[in-house]
C-alpha cells in the first residue's frame, strides 16, 4: 500500500490517567467479585486460537460446564459473548417462525424472551405469575395443554425478583406434551442447587459474571438432544450468523473449524473460575450460599427489612429486600457505595423502588461480606 | 427455596492442573501479543457496569476509538463480542428485508459479509477480484450503477489475503450514488492509515486482537449519521437481540439504560491498548508497521519467497507469503511452533496451501520480531 498519509487528527487523542478502579464489594445482581486466582488466569499470556494448548483448555472448560450444571451434553460451551448472548443463542437456534413458543414472566427476564422470541418470529404465549412469585406444576401443565408450544421457556433464577423456581416437576410435563424446556439459571448456576439431566432440561443458558465469580464477556450454553433434533430440522438457517451453533459447534467440536476468534483470556478466567468451584464441590458450595442467605435474611429481618419473596422460593444467591416506609432506596445505594464501596442496587418494572437486590454470589457469598453490608446497612438507614 | 438436595453427580468434576500457557509469539493473523501494561489492566479489580468509575471508562473509550478511527461520529462503541459480532452488528441494523447490498468479493471476509447480509434479507448482489487483489474506483462506480445497492460493504484489510483497498475515491462515488459505505477494518485499524470521515465511511468495525494488541473478545463498531438515517426509518425492530444497536445505544449514550452487562475487564484492556496507541501517535504507529513491513518483505525475497499482493497494495499488517515448491506450508508451522513458540498461520479458500499469513500487528510488529521469524523460517525452510 501507499505509504503516504495525511496528517492525523488529534482532536479525540485524549490523555487518560493511569487506569485506577475503586476496590468495590460487589453484592448487588452482578457482577460479582472474582477469586484473586481469577484474576491472575485472565492476564495469563495470549496464545492462538487454535493452539494446541488453547483446544486443551477449551475441552476443559466443557467438561467444567457440564459438571456445574449436572449434565452429560456433549454441546455444552461458553459463548463468546455476556450472558445475553448466549439466552438469544437458544431462541436464535431452536425457534422457526411460527413456532408456538411459551414464557413463563414472573420477571424482567421472563419479558426479555419473549422479546427474544418474537424476533425470531415466534408465536409468543405468556403464563403469568406477580413479579417476586413462582410457578405451581398445575398451572404449567394446564398452559401447556391450552397453548401446545414447541419450547417452554422459564427462569430458574430471576435475577429482577430473588424468585427460585421449583424445577423438580416441570421437565416432565414438558416431556408428556412434547415441548421442549429452555431454562435460564443465569443467577442459580454456582449457587444453588441446579440438576439440568434430573429436570429434563433441553437447553440452558448462564452468565459468567454472578455465581460462577468470573468477569462478565463469556456465557455458558447447553443444547441437548431432543433440542438438536429441532435444530436440526430448520426448514432456514439460523437467522444469526454470531450464534449459529451449527457453525460454532464445528469449532468447540472434533473439526475445530475456525468460525470467529473466541475471546481467549475470558476462557482463561472461565477455566479458573470453574475449577475453584470443582475443587470446592457443588453441595459445599450450595450449602454455603443457603447459609450466607440465611444470615442475610435473619439479620435484614432484626433491622426490620422484609424480603418480598416467600422464603421456600427465595434464591440464596440474590435477595429482594423490601424499601422500609420513609426510606429512599437510590440514597441508601448512594450512601454504601460512597461510604463503604458496596454495590447493591434497586429494581426496575413495578418492583421499582420498592425493593433492594443483595447478591451474595459465588465468591463473593462469605460471612465477612454478609456483616458488613448489614452493619453498613444498619448505618445508611440511620443516616437516612 | 427448599436447601435438601440429592447428591451431585462427580462424572464431570475434573481435577485440571494450574493454567500454563506456552510463551508464543502471535504472528499469524491474529490474536496479537499485547503490551504488558495490557495484561495488567485486564487484570484489575471489577467494579459494576453502572458505576460511575466505569461511566467514565466507557467516555474515555468511545473517545479513542474515535481518534484511532478518525472519525467524529457520536456513536462509538466497543460490541460485547468478538469482532464477528460488530461485523454482525452493521449488518443486523442497517439492512432491512429486500435491500439491495452489494459487497466487494475479494477474499473470505467479503464472503462472510455476504452470508451475513442475506441472513438478514437482503438482495446479495456480489462485485468480484481473485482474492490478493483490489477494485478501482471505476469498477465501483460502474456496479453502483448497474446494482443501486442501498450499501456497499468493502474490505479494509483482507485477513485471508493481506490486500489493502486504497479507499481515497470510493467514498465520494457512494455519496453520488446515495449508498451507504461499510468498511471492515479489522485487520487495518491502528496498523495502517484509516480515515473513516475523510473516506465518508457510514458503518464500520473492526477487532481488538489485530492491530489494537488488545486480547479478543471486544469489537469496535462505528455507525455514521447517514447510517443512522436508514436505521431510524426501519419499518420492523432490528431482528438481533443482542446487537440491537438502537438499545444498545441507550446504555452508551446518555441516558446509561441497562441493556447487557458490558464486558467490564475487556473494557478496561481496550482502555489500556488505546492509551498506548494514543501515547504513541497514529503517524508514528503507522510508520513503524510500514517499516517492519518492509523489512519482512525485502527479507521474504532474500529467501526466494514471493508476496501474493502487488506491493503497493500490500497491508503493512498481515503478509501473504507464497510456500515455495516442495515445501510442505503446515510442516513449517509446526516446526515454528514446536521449536520457536511462533505461530503464523496457512491460508483457506482458494489460497489454501498456497501462502503463509505473517502478521506484524500493533505491539508485535518490533524488528526483533521481525529477525527472528526471518531467522527461524530460514532454519525451517533448510530442516524440510
Amino acid at each position: 500500500m501507499d505509504f503516504r498519509f495525511p496528517p492525523a487528527d488529534d482532536t479525540h487523542r485524549i490523555d487518560v490517567s493511569r487506569l485506577d478502579m475503586p476496590p468495590r464489594i460487589l453484592l448487588g445482581p452482578g457482577p460479582s467479585n472474582y477469586h484473586p486466582r481469577v484474576s491472575l488466569a485472565l492476564a495469563m499470556n495470549e496464545v492462538g486460537h487454535l493452539d494446541p494448548s488453547f483446544i486443551e483448555l477449551m475441552n476443559e472448560n466443557q467438561e467444567l460446564l457440564r459438571y456445574v450444571w449436572q449434565t452429560g451434553n456433549p454441546f455444552t460451551i461458553p459463548v463468546s459473548g455476556t450472558g445475553s448472548a448466549a439466552m438469544e443463542a437458544t431462541v436464535a437456534n431452536c425457534v422457526e417462525p411460527g413456532d408456538v413458543v411459551l414464557i413463563g414472566c414472573n420477571g424482567y427476564f421472563g419479558e426479555r424472551l419473549c422479546d427474544m422470541a418474537s424476533r425470531y418470529g415466534a408465536d409468543v404465549r405468556r403464563i403469568e405469575r406477580p413479579w417476586g412469585e413462582v410457578f405451581d406444576d398445575a398451572e404449567i401443565a394446564e398452559a401447556l395443554d391450552i397453548h401446545k408450544p414447541a419450547i417452554l421457556g422459564i427462569i430458574h433464577g430471576e435475577t429482577s425478583t430473588g424468585a427460585a423456581q421449583p424445577m423438580d416437576g416441570i421437565g416432565k410435563i414438558c416431556r408428556e406434551f412434547d415441548c421442549l424446556l429452555l431454562l435460564d439459571t443465569v443467577t442459580s448456576l454456582g449457587g444453588a442447587p441446579v440438576f439440568l439431566d434430573r429436570w429434563h432440561v433441553d437447553l440452558a443458558y448462564s452468565g459468567s459474571q454472578k455465581c460462577l465469580s468470573c468477569p462478565p464477556g463469556i456465557s455458558p450454553l447447553t443444547i441437548g438432544p431432543r433440542a438438536w433434533e429441532k435444530i436440526n430440522r430448520r426448514k432456514s438457517p439460523v437467522p444469526n450468523w454470531y450464534l449459529d451453533m451449527t457453525m460454532v459447534g464445528k469449532y468447540w467440536g472434533k473439526e475445530r473449524t475456525y468460525h470467529h476468534t473466541a475471546p481467549i483470556n475470558m476462557n482463561y478466567a472461565l477455566r479458573e473460575a470453574l475449577a475453584l468451584i470443582a475443587e470446592e464441590g457443588l453441595e459445599k458450595r450450595w450449602d454455603r450460599h443457603a447459609q450466607n442467605a440465611s444470615v442475610l435474611w435473619d439479620g435484614l429481618s432484626d433491622l426490620g427489612i422484609d424480603c418480598l419473596v416467600e422464603r421456600r422460593f427465595r434464591l440464596p444467591s440474590l435477595t429482594t429486600a423490601c424499601v422500609p416506609d420513609g426510606i429512599d432506596p437510590k440514597a441508601v445505594c448512594s450512601y454504601l457505595l460512597e461510604n463503604y464501596n458496596i454495590e447493591i442496587a434497586g429494581a426496575f418494572g413495578p418492583l421499582a423502588g420498592k425493593v433492594w437486590r443483595i447478591g451474595l454470589m459465588g465468591f463473593n457469598s462469605r460471612l465477612e461480606n454478609v456483616t458488613l453490608l448489614l452493619a453498613a446497612l444498619k448505618d445508611a438507614l440511620e443516616s437516612a
